[in-house]
């Protein structure tokens, strides 16, 4: 399926505030099951992902200053744990990630914080196939974050980690 | 049961040891099913702990250095979830920790090194009466460290955490 046959709404939408003459600077498309869709990619928030399991943690420095977990589905956890590259398809990653925030309760330690965003990596060899399998989704509370956001995932992954199926993160063991 | 029902092995260790003049400064004590087994508490390393839900992800300053991810099961995250404190006997939560690394791959991002220690925590209010109804495990390369080490859980817990059910951990959400 072409990417764009998932977004629905969004034409409409800019349509509706076309003729009211409104601008709405927050419109975003969404799936055919009404979730909120990345641009681009259609890549929306996996259903039940906070119980998914624990690739790795990390942390990411100034300016953003955020503790992250990455969990996957089955299908990414056995890849990591088997050692397949590529990732197959139906593979997905979600990356949580919360301002970091000294522990109140001991001194040496840092814990999360507010949540920040969360983002998906979709893998779908065919559908993706511009940009190497993957789909890229980024959400601040649950909306996606603009198109031009979206434009700068994959150049990046492309550039760092093509060797490692385009994915940064490693399983920690 | 008492504790000590449950630690086999360390006493005839022990005297194996004895009878051949070595000091074993690494004798630990094994459960009934052979597991190795914390001292003082008889804790245990539970099975399949890496594929348990994420609690949160934290770091840990110098000297330690380490990224750490705390996982529970069940029992924890329903716990958590539903706000339950004191958390309910069979809650049991396990702190996973590697060193950080700054990664080689993106400059601003710290990631898993090696595997450092698994910390275990597991709620009977009645079997660990004594120390708030937790037992402690610590462990490295899958061996308890020494009973000194074990002495000193449930003090720090106690003065710090008294009022979240003696734990540290929050769920990030």
């Amino acid at each position: 399926m072409h990417p764009d046959r998932r977004l629905r709404g969004h034409g409409a939408l800019l349509r509706a505030c076309a003729a009211s003459g409104l601008l709405v600077a927050t419109a975003w498309a969404v799936d055919e099951s009404g979730k909120p869709a990345a641009p681009i990619y259609g890549v929306t928030i996996p259903d039940g992902y906070r119980d998914w399991r624990l690739i790795a943690p990390a942390l990411e420095d100034a300016p953003l200053n955020e503790l992250r977990a990455v969990v996957g589905n089955d299908r990414a956890v056995a890849a990591y744990r088997d050692g397949t590259l590529p990732f197959p398809d139906g593979t997905v990653l979600v990356k949580l990630a919360w301002k970091r925030m000294p522990s109140t309760e001991f001194e040496s330690a840092t814990v999360p914080g507010r949540a920040t965003t969360v983002q998906v990596m979709v893998k779908d060899a065919k559908r993706y196939a511009a940009t190497g399998g993957w789909g890229f989704g980024r959400f601040i509370d649950g909306k996606p974050v603009d198109e031009a956001q979206h434009q700068t995932c994959f150049a990046c992954h492309e550039a760092r980690v093509r060797d490692h199926d385009f994915v940064f993160t490693r399983y920690a063991r």
